[in-house]
């Protein structure tokens, strides 16, 4: 006998263990949108001409084929580990960073005064300026994340001593990696750090990540990051820059198996009060998750659905489905629509930065933007306005999945499988959520908003399809 | 310097410690609100003139300074004490249910049946026909929650080793209690109990209560239930039959006090694992927290604003800011308008049932309906219906309390004072967000949805205010 059953009944929970595609999980309607009339592409013969070649039944069944992948994706949390012990390629100098390849020199000050926070708490320096040296003397190896199965937010850095989330894609086999989100103060993640940063990141590889490892080693696959963020969603998260509920669900996931686990009660009381007063703490567990999924919807042949977005105050990096190990790059776009703290500006700020994009590719943070009303004003209004702009994002993508409800839109699925042929076409592109980082030391962030990805990024794209399916014809 | 810090400055949380009444945080503009154009007060002459004879600066006056105490009370959890130490009134025998004072005659079976449990529980009897002796012999003695200082959902039964909350109106001195929320399966407060619901009660009293006793007596006042409310409302709860968020976020206050007080880990473990699956468990919190602020906005002379609404499925009983201590009493409503579960029906029934409607009377519950679009389907609808639901009860209170923002009405506040005259001239009655229960033993829940208040209880409270205030001219 259930009490009170009935009100719970309106949340779709991931559907678990699905075995094959279900066909009733997405729906395509076509979404009528709000915009200015556009000429479509841009006017532009090249890319019109690009878009009439893939416009076809092939790439429809690869897409098909790609969503299929995103959907039957089982994210699982299977443990908490050492960087260095699962990443694939992580050496014992390794420092992996957000977005696309970066030298030293191309760096966004922000990522450099992470990567010398890393190297202290590494132990391979005393203080920044010997921290420069070991930089100069090239002796770390730098790589993104995502060449790696990792992602991180912001500036995202990951060194070889920091305890990781470890995700297992259930269906599919494959794993991703992220950090423990370091939440408020001088962080890394904002690209800074002072001595109470080294004590958080030491206190993570200490005391945190092995208690989290006791009790997931005890407990592995328990937690279903999924699960979590399709009730966030039905919480006011949009499990990007609004993680509260996700963060609150996740931890009466996790208190239990830490308990269970024997770990001391000092031990979970600090943890509980850190991650009670960090509202995103729970989105490194998400983009892991999505990441695991991403990985394994990428690589059909011919598929023009987005299987990863990503920037490091830098570049932008765009990676499509069917277009294998290529990325398509271009500069970060300046944070001209965020809303900055007062006496701050665009001027101030670093440019878009952060793996957290991957939130977006799967189909959460800006694409389910109106199931956080208490961010709307980032779009400069009202809950209708988030609502408009969310019909926009379902304009140019595939479907939308139902197991991602949003309740705003009355429940409909969130908008699944950005596919470029319908960006350039329409010239919306999708928009992500995110924060703003100051470029100089000791400030941190001075803004929050949306993001608009480079429209540039999908035209390459677009081209590059085109020209594979013209000389395989 | 703070990370994220925009996203969470929407949230209007609550003004604690307010000094004394912020204008600004109530405001009163009229609501338009679509219903079918009404005779005023149903064209009774009686009511009619009773109307004007209450529509004077007088209670203007009255019914500010009883909606500026419920702006400035304060409730603050202070601890978890057994209910015979606690609640003034409570004799060793004493069992306390909700709604108005009944015999036993008169209870409904479910009241009964719970009745007969907490005999049993407390080991006053072994069996069900000897707890019917004890009832018989007059060995117990039947009370009101209400008249104690103390509320109970649905069946609301409480008894002397029960542990309650504990929480106190800071601005005013006063206290408010309720019992431990049972959750789902058999349980008293839906009404029916076996070997299951003992066992559970007795944990209860053994291992919760005195666990978060340890908590609270150790960090007390550290828990502001109506600080839950307010974020509970902006994560899709209407805090009366969804409290999903502020559960998870009670969780996250609750387990750090837990361990900084030596509890057991596979206590809180157990602790928290109920929690976590029991969507309602902050409701009883958030229900004492409203008592103690209506409580304290009760008896300003020529008040029209409800201080309590209270059911136990025979009666349906309305108190009234300025009318002292006379329960204005009906019928308990038939709950006709319920989403029943499959093969059931109204026939099959308890009326409404429980003192949760302190949650409406205080402003929560129907009263933000529109911030829980999980729970739109029992107005038989989506979002834009139950924002439209939400505007008619706004336009039968004294104004909107701005501490408490509703996400879907674009951060209005939630309705605040329900004022019996705009009740009666209007014919729109309170909404009381509800569960329901079968009338027999062994089935539980059959269904959920809205109540509404009846009007004649309101009916009755106008005449006697009108009749109080002309005697006195």
């Amino acid at each position: 006998m259930a009490t009170y059953e009935l009100f719970s009944q309106k949340l779709k929970t991931v559907n678990i263990g699905l075995p094959s595609f279900g066909e009733d999980l997405i729906t395509q309607e076509v979404e009528t949108v709000l915009v200015d009339w556009q000429i479509p592409a841009g006017g532009s013969t090249e890319l019109v001409n690009a878009l009439k070649v893939i416009e076809n039944a092939e790439v429809e069944e690869a897409n098909k084929l790609t969503v299929e992948r995103m959907l039957s994706g089982e994210p699982v949390l299977i443990g908490m580990e050492r960087a260095q012990d699962v990443i694939l390629g992580m050496g014992p100098r390794s420092i992996f960073h957000s977005g696309p390849p970066l030298t030293w020199e191309r760096m966004c000050p922000g990522v450099q005064r992470a990567v010398l926070g890393a190297i202290i708490f590494e132990g391979w320096a005393k203080d920044r300026e010997s921290a420069l040296e070991v930089v100069k003397n090239n002796e770390v190896e730098f790589s993104p994340n995502h060449f790696h199965g990792a992602v991180g937010p912001m500036t995202g850095i990951i060194s070889p001593s920091m305890p990781v989330w470890v995700v297992e894609n259930r269906t599919f086999g494959n794993r991703a990696y992220s950090t423990l989100n370091e939440g408020k103060g001088v962080t890394l993640w904002y690209g800074d750090f002072d001595d109470s940063t080294i004590e958080k990141l030491n206190w993570f590889r200490e005391v945190f990540g092995p208690s989290v490892k006791k009790a997931l080693d005890k407990q592995s696959g328990t937690i279903n990051p999924f699960n979590l963020v399709a009730q966030g969603l039905s919480m006011g998260d949009e499990v990007h820059v609004r993680c509260q509920a996700t963060t609150a669900l996740l931890i009466k996931e996790l208190v239990p198996l830490l308990a269970d686990a024997g770990v001391e009660g000092s031990d979970i009381a600090a943890m509980v009060r850190f991650m009670a007063r960090n509202n995103t703490f729970s989105l490194n567990l998400a983009m892991a998750a999505c990441k695991s999924v991403m990985d394994a919807a990428h690589g059909v042949p011919n598929s023009t659905i987005v299987t990863a977005m990503t920037r490091n105050g830098t570049d932008f990096g765009l990676r499509v489905g069917g277009l294998g190990d290529q990325w398509f790059i271009t500069d970060a776009p300046a944070l001209e629509e965020c809303l900055y703290y007062a006496g701050f500006s665009v001027e101030d700020a670093v440019a878009d930065i952060g793996d957290s994009s991957i939130i977006e590719t799967t189909g959460f943070g800006g694409m389910t933007f109106a199931s956080a009303p208490t961010i709307a004003s980032f779009v400069g209004g009202g809950v209708k306005d988030a609502i408009e702009l969310n019909k926009q994002m379902a304009s140019i993508t595939y479907g939308k999945n139902k197991n991602f409800a949003i309740p705003n839109m009355d429940f409909a699925g969130s908008p699944t499988g950005l596919d470029i042929r319908k960006v350039v076409g329409s010239r919306i592109v999708p928009i992500i959520d995110t924060g703003v980082i100051h470029k100089d030391a000791g400030i941190g962030q001075i803004g929050a908003g949306v993001a608009h990805a480079p429209i540039n990024v999908f035209e390459q794209a677009v081209l590059a399809m085109a020209k594979t399916m013209s000389t395989k014809q």
